[in-house]
C-alpha cells in the first residue's frame, strides 16, 4: 500500500495533496463567504472570476478592511515575487487579481521582489542570478499593466537603505523560538534565512511610514505564504500600525495535475518565457485523466477536476463562467479527446504569450516609472 | 566567604576581574611577543606607548600582515563604534592608535559605527537614540584627527544599501548553531541579534569589495569584540577573501579601579563631553587604593597597578615613559598624596578635553568629507 504523502505548506516547500479546507483549519484563516463578496461587490461593482470560482479562497481581516475603507479609510496593496526562476503562469494568478484590486479601489502597491530571500534559500542561487531572475520577473509584472503611477516595485537588496531599518525594529520583536515554531526551522538555518521575515514584514507598513499615518494593508498572496504574514500580524500593533488583512489564493494546477506548479519541474509549468513550441510540447504531456481509449472516452467521459486542461480554464484562460461550464461539461461527457482539448488550450495560451511577451518588450524601456529607490 | 566574581568577556557584556593571560588562551589569540615589536617598529621607525606598554597585547595573524606588507601587498585598517551612549575615554584607547597605524602606514580605515546593533541589543535605545550617540561619538572621531582623505565612516543604517547585500553573503555561511556557541545566545535572542554579526563582518572585506581585487585587512580592536572576528576569520576565506588580522587592545580601568570602563555607570568613566565641574568631581571620587592616612601613605606607600589615578596616566595621559615611570615611583613610595595625584590628573584631563571639545565643534562642519555613502 503506497501511503498518501502528507501535505506539506510553507513559504520554501508545497508538496503532497492540497486540502484547503484543512488549510483553512491549520493556518487559522477564514474562508470567503457570500456576504463577504457581496460586501467586495458592493464595491467593485462586479466579482472578478477569481473570487467568484474561489480560487481566492480565504483571508484574515479582510471584512474589517472593508468597514475601514466604507468609513473612507483608504487602503495600500501589498504583494512580492521571490526571483528563483522565470515567471511561471501560476505566478501570475495573484499578480492579475492584485491588478483588478488597484484598478478598481484606485490604490498604491507595494511589489516586493525578495532576491535576498531567494539567494539565502537556494544553495545553487548567487545574488547575480537572483537578480537577473527579478529584473526578468519585473517585466512580466509591468506587462500586466499596472499603474505606474500607484505601483512601487523594489528588490530587497536594492531598497535596503529603507527596508533595512525598519526590518531591524521588527526583529526586536521576533525571536528565533517564534521563527522556529512557525517555520519550522532548526539550529543549523543560516542567520540570513532567520532574519529574512523581518524583510518580509517591512511593506506591510511601508506606506505608513513613508505617508507617517497609519494606513490599513490588503496582502494578496498564494496561500503558502501566509505564515510570514502570521509573525507581521502579531507584530505591527506592537510598532503601532495595523495587522494587514490578507486574502489567500489556490496554487494553479501544474500540467502534470498534482500539487502547486513549481518552477523546478520546468515541463509541468508554462514560463511566460516560453517559445510556441514549448508551449505545444508541454500541453501536449499534459495529464488529463482521461478514459485509455478513445472510445472509452466518449462513452464515459472524464473528470475536469483532476484534468489540467480543465484547470488551465478554470484558473487563467477561460473568464466567462458560461463558456468555463461547456468545457467542463464536454471534459465530463467525452464529446472532446484530450488531443483536441490539448489544442485548442495551446492556441488560447500562444495568444496570451505573443500579446504578454510582446507587452515584456515594452516593459523593458518602463522599468524606472516603476521601480522605488531609496 | 564572597565568591569571586567570574570573568565574562563578550562583545555585549564585560564584567569580573580580567585576567588577559587567561584570555589570551580561552580565545585563542597570541600575546605581542618582542620580535613581532620589533618588525612593527622597522616600519613605522617608532613603537607607539600603546605597543610599548603592552596595552595593545594580543593579535591575530599580526605576522602573515607584515609579510604582505614587506611584500608591497598594502593592508587596509577597519575599527568601530558602538553608539550606545557618549565617547568615554577608554573608547579613545583604540581610536588614538588606530590613527597612529594609519598615519604610519599611510592606509584606508573603515569606521563602523553600529547603530542597528545597539538599538537591538538594548531594550531601552531607539534607532534615533542610536543615531543621535552615533553622530555625536562621530564628532569626537573626527577630533581625533583621522585623515579625512582616507577616512571612511558609515552607520550601519544608513549604508546598508552596501552592507545588507554583503551581510547576506555572510550569513549564507552562518548557522544559528554557530552564533549560539560563539556567542552564548539562546532560542530567546531576537532575529536582529542573530544576524547582526554578518553586518559586523562587512567592513573586513569591504575595501576588498570596493577595489575589487583581495587586500589585507587590519583590525584594531578591544580585546571583547573578537569573538565576532573568529566568525569573520572562519566565513571569509569562503567568499575568496583573506582572513583579516586582528591586534586586541586591554580594557581602560574605570575610576573606581574594576573591570573595564562602561558608559552605564557614569561616575566611573570620563565622558568627552564631561564638564570642567564633573571631571574634577568625578577624579575626586576616583580610587586610588592609598593607605587610610596621610602620615601611612608617607611611610608605606601605594599601589600604582591598582591605582586608578596612576593607570589613567598609563593608558592616556602619560605618554612619556620616563615621566610615567616618575609617576609610578611617587605612588608607590608615598611621595604624592591622593589628592595631589587627583588635582594633577584633573588639570590633565581637563587641559585635554578643552581641546577636544574645541575640535569637536570644528568637526560639526567637516562631518561629509569623512562620511561613506552608497
Amino acid at each position: 500500500m503506497v501511503k498518501k504523502e502528507e501535505m506539506v505548506v510553507t513559504p520554501w516547500e508545497v508538496r503532497g495533496k492540497i486540502d484547503y479546507e484543512k488549510l483553512i483549519e491549520q493556518f487559522g484563516i477564514k474562508p470567503i463567504n457570500k456576504e463577504l463578496l457581496e460586501r467586495i461587490k458592493k464595491q467593485t461593482g462586479e466579482l472578478h472570476y477569481l473570487l467568484r470560482r474561489k480560487i481566492f479562497f480565504a483571508h484574515r481581516d479582510l471584512d474589517w478592511l472593508l468597514d475601514q475603507y466604507e468609513k473612507g479609510n483608504e487602503f495600500y496593496l501589498y504583494t512580492g515575487r521571490g526571483p528563483s526562476g522565470e515567471t511561471h503562469l501560476g505566478h501570475l494568478i495573484p499578480w492579475v487579481f492584485t491588478k483588478w484590486l488597484q484598478d478598481k479601489f484606485n490604490v498604491e502597491l507595494y511589489f516586493q521582489i525578495t532576491d535576498d530571500e531567494k539567494f539565502l534559500f537556494k544553495d545553487n542561487l548567487s545574488l547575480n542570478d537572483t537578480k537577473t531572475f527579478a529584473k526578468s520577473n519585473i517585466l512580466d509584472i509591468i506587462a500586466l499593466g499596472f499603474n505606474p503611477k500607484k505601483t512601487h516595485i523594489f528588490l530587497n537588496t536594492e531598497y535596503s537603505k529603507t527596508l533595512y531599518k525598519e526590518a531591524l525594529r521588527v526583529s526586536k520583536h521576533l525571536t528565533f523560538s517564534t521563527v522556529k515554531a512557525v517555520f519550522g526551522f532548526t539550529n543549523e538555518n543560516n542567520v540570513g534565512e532567520i532574519f529574512f521575515t523581518s524583510m518580509q514584514t517591512v511593506p506591510a507598513f511601508l506606506e505608513s511610514v513613508r505617508k507617517e499615518k497609519n494606513v490599513p494593508c490588503l496582502i494578496p498572496l498564494a496561500v503558502d505564504q501566509d505564515s510570514h504574514f502570521r509573525i507581521t500580524r502579531d507584530i505591527l500593533p506592537k510598532l503601532g500600525y495595523y495587522k494587514p488583512a490578507i486574502i489567500h489564493s489556490k496554487f494553479m494546477p501544474g500540467l502534470k495535475g498534482v500539487g502547486k506548479m513549481s518552477s523546478s519541474d520546468l515541463s509541468d509549468t508554462i514560463l511566460t518565457t516560453d517559445t510556441e513550441e514549448t508551449v505545444g510540447w508541454k500541453i501536449s504531456n499534459a495529464f488529463t485523466g482521461q478514459q485509455p481509449t478513445k472510445e472509452l472516452q466518449r462513452k464515459l467521459g472524464g473528470n475536469p477536476d483532476i484534468c489540467s486542461i480543465c484547470q488551465y480554464y478554470k484558473f487563467f484562460f477561460e473568464p466567462d463562467d458560461k463558456k468555463l461550464d461547456d468545457i467542463f461539461r464536454a471534459e465530463k461527457e467525452g464529446t472532446i479527446l484530450a488531443h483536441e482539448h490539448k489544442q485548442d488550450l495551446t492556441e488560447k495560451v500562444n495568444k496570451f504569450l505573443k500579446e504578454h511577451q510582446k507587452k515584456r518588450e515594452i516593459a523593458k524601456g518602463r522599468i524606472e516609472e516603476f521601480m522605488l529607490r531609496d
